[in-house]
């Protein structure tokens, strides 16, 4: 296994934020399940936005944010996704690029725009998503380029993947490709209603050893084992993963392997403005500590930092120095 | 006069504001000069974008800022300003209509994209500007409708119109319209390179008549009338103008008629996150004020609360209610 030109690569749907202030009123008459990601068509889309207050544009994409603050921690990182040759395809492709990353997937010519995503921030800070895949669709194993898959030390995987029929296959062949060069395959669960449309795939994902780190919350574990008792699901998860890292908002996160369970406590926040993103920087400061090589125990306190930052701001990419915040903090950089 | 079904028509450049933190040394390095509004042709705004970092994209426009704001306090208001019909254009109509603003200037369905901003704010909270104006050159005298203009109380110009060409026309129109049928006319000067560039006119607008309140900040009154003593400046100013309001940033501002001049204080404030739109916002407090009959003091004041709130958030749309806000503090509404 050769040195690696990137710490870690992200693959994930391209999309653009769309934030908007709202209450839980307007989620109820808009039939939202307040906290989760619906995926809408073109019609629902233009009527989301119609009915939905001032909103703020701002690149997201649950893998792009992670690789973006993985950028940001300062770790050499690679992005992706499929955008259309559109405005908002050139505002996500900016900001990637300005965030550090690496980003040389070519955007679709022609078919739908590049895939939005309707952010609902309720008072208490929790978002509601609503997304219009658009031109992620058209991610194929085509936009895999086998020597920039070798050459990461990670590749990290969405499981909103498995929504657009063609990115499945990519997500497929990049794992193989990475475990052909000895790298390593993580894969967040993204969320509970993704893993309810493909729990059967997830689990033979994570028990063929297809991915070597599982991201999940609680919710989302307690989705792939149909159990709620958390102890219960996630004993079952350590059955399953080799490397199971479950976060549980401000009880912190469990660090989990076959054989130690490295409870790691959240950062203190003064005030949640807007979640979107926490399970996403999460994985960031994670996954940034376990390219460093850093404990466990380190790599959850990171992965807490950074979530702790982004839902003290709007929207999903730290607009702080995450390098600093965790030198602060006296966590290792 | 008849009643008017709005009480401010705006109008001005249709801009989407893109946002990005920058320091001291990327001004000097792309020879901005901090805190002021420069016109920039697409090559240089596709060289500052690729070299700013990564954005936030907010609905913008001085004049459409100080609309949304009067529509926030509660007031009816109208708004009319060229977009394109593309994505960023769709992005600034929904988002002044989600602010309870009338909008039904026709998009440009050829020639140049919608109008941006790029904001760069550096770390004291000041916001330099560029500014490609885009699809906002094509607003013309065609786009003025003579009804609406006569249904509105207050018509409310940005100084800015003056750059692009037919926009001239089509404030002129628009100000003959009005007062034709016993209506008022504000400007504001709206930045200091922009008085340099028009002073001449600028000054005949005042002292014809052509308009009837004129909002100014200190550096646009010194280049007004060549004078930096603010005093012998507002003076000046005085002998031109019906009422004149001048802001002085954390000094409050000066209302000033032929007769008598109201010093009004500044609101307290916390933290400067961003001064973009602290001038739009006053001028939307003190118009708002001005329909509603309030008195000078009132009025200022209800300015310096909009201006307050804007600069401790990003962006020039305020996201809390500005009608709220008043109600806390004891002003009118």
């Amino acid at each position: 296994m050769s040195a690696a030109t990137y710490d870690v690569l992200g693959i994930g749907n391209a999309i653009v934020d769309i934030l908007a202030k709202t209450d839980d009123a307007f989620l109820a008459t808009h039939g939202m399940t307040k906290g989760a990601m619906a995926l809408i068509d073109e019609a629902q889309a233009a009527a989301i936005y119609q009915a939905m207050g001032p909103a703020t544009e701002i690149s997201g994409g649950s893998a792009a944010n992670t690789i973006a603050g993985i950028a940001n921690f300062g770790a050499r990182a690679a992005f992706v996704g499929k955008v259309r040759d559109d405005q908002l395809g050139g505002v996500f492709s900016h900001d990637i690029r300005a965030s550090h990353v690496a980003f040389e997937t070519r955007p679709a010519f022609a078919g739908p725009a590049t895939a939005r995503c309707y952010v609902l921030v309720t008072p208490d800070g929790e978002r509601t998503m609503n997304t219009y895949l658009g031109a992620a669709q058209d991610l194929s194993p085509a936009d895999i380029d086998p020597a920039q898959i070798a050459d990461a030390a990670i590749v990290y995987l969405e499981g909103y993947l498995w929504d657009p029929q063609d990115a499945k296959e990519a997500f497929l062949k990049a794992a193989g490709i990475a475990h052909a060069h000895g790298r390593r395959v993580a894969l967040t669960l993204s969320d509970a209603f993704c893993v309810g449309r493909y729990r059967d795939e997830f689990l033979h994902l994570i028990r063929s050893n297809t991915v070597d780190i599982v991201f999940a919350n609680a919710a989302e574990l307690a989705a792939l084992y149909h159990n709620d008792d958390f102890d219960a699901a996630l004993t079952q998860l350590r059955a399953d993963a080799t490397l199971a890292v479950v976060t549980r908002s401000e009880k912190g996160c469990v660090v989990a392997t076959k054989d130690s369970v490295t409870p790691v406590p959240a950062f203190p926040v003064k005030q949640v403005l807007d979640t979107t993103g926490a399970g996403d920087l999460f994985a960031a400061g994670f996954l940034f500590g376990t390219v460093r090589g850093f404990d466990h125990a380190q790599c959850g306190r990171l992965g807490a930092l950074a979530a702790a930052e982004v839902i003290q701001q709007i929207g999903a990419r730290p607009q702080a120095s995450l390098k600093a915040l965790a030198q602060a903090a006296d966590l290792p950089v």
